[in-house]
């Protein structure tokens, strides 16, 4: 293939991608309080795996593998759309869903990147690698952080409970501990502020 | 310095760089429409180095920070806001108006990280590394592309003629000879479909 040919390929996954930003999420932004949308979710991943990487439990991560993971990690979600962490409905079929949205679209890349890019989404839902549990950890941080600042609006709005919220993030600790510990405190916060029902 | 209370600084700069997803860029997206902005920006910029990195004039280029310049490059304009790249009024500060912002922003992060970011920050402005050019070609790229996907939106809401979009993304040959001969292209057939004046 020409190096003409190979470009004009990845610029077709490039435009493709440019629909993530309009799959939105149940978490708010901070400021106007409107809803997040995926591009600019995995930018936040990505900044704070930058900030925080010293605080993964594996002192010897490859960062760029971590951001290459949370890059293309939601991307899926622009045929699957996403799931809200607490949908244990739509949660049932998720993953089966998302795995032909990978198909689709990584198959647009050259054959040896979609081999690459489908091979960093199946680590990243394997969760085994100190790479994949860290980039979890964090894609599980965020929300939490944005729903603490938010007055829980999310989980207010879908009735999540404390015990719930807990559960399903307490494994930011096989990623980052220290970041656990921070994240439960102000899940603890969030309850005694009456932002989360206990 | 704690961990805890190291972690607690660093969190104060991941909240504070939230504002990063409501300051809006003149590039429209492809579906909707709507303005773009800086985190999306951000996030489609990073994706777009992990594809097309073999297209760097340097073959040797370290991935890792072009990507950590590219995660930072826009958090100046939570202060600075967007300047429109062919608004030469505005530009005339622009750099004083954002050094500022980058002081600020960047000091909230304990220091040795705010020497990091400061230093990838000044890297990326300067343009002189193999890094720096190739992150900055992605970024002139990008809205390129959004914009001949926009039917030249952006550049005719503004009055932009094509010898000036020439002259500024010219230097995308700086950091990728292949994507800028590409890019000529599309500029091109946007004058031919009368997305761009002549
Ligand atoms: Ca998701």
């Amino acid at each position: 293939m020409s190096t003409h040919a190979r470009l004009a390929q990845q610029i077709r996954f490039i435009i493709e991608v440019d629909k993530l930003k309009e799959v939105f999420r149940q978490t708010l932004l901070t400021q106007s309080r409107r809803q997040e949308n995926d591009a600019e979710h995995s930018w936040h991943l990505c900044l704070m795996v930058i900030v925080l990487a010293e605080h993964a439990n594996s002192p010897e991560i490859d960062v760029l593998r971590v951001l290459k993971m949370l890059l293309i990690h939601d991307i899926v979600e622009i045929d699957a759309g996403d799931t809200f962490a607490y949908d244990t409905a739509r949660m049932a079929d998720q993953h089966e869903r998302e795995a032909l949205a990978a198909d689709r679209i990584f198959g647009l890349l050259p054959a040896d990147q979609t081999s690459e890019f489908r091979g960093l989404w199946d680590e990243f839902e394997a969760k085994e690698t100190a790479e994949a549990k860290f980039a979890t950890a964090i894609d599980r941080f965020q929300p939490v952080l944005q729903n603490c600042l938010t007055e829980g609006a999310a989980w207010r709005q879908h009735g999540v409970t404390s015990d719930r919220v807990i559960a399903r993030n307490q494994h930011i600790a096989d990623g980052a501990a220290d970041v656990w510990t921070y994240a439960a405190q102000m899940i603890a916060d969030a309850v005694k502020a009456g932002h989360l029902p206990a």
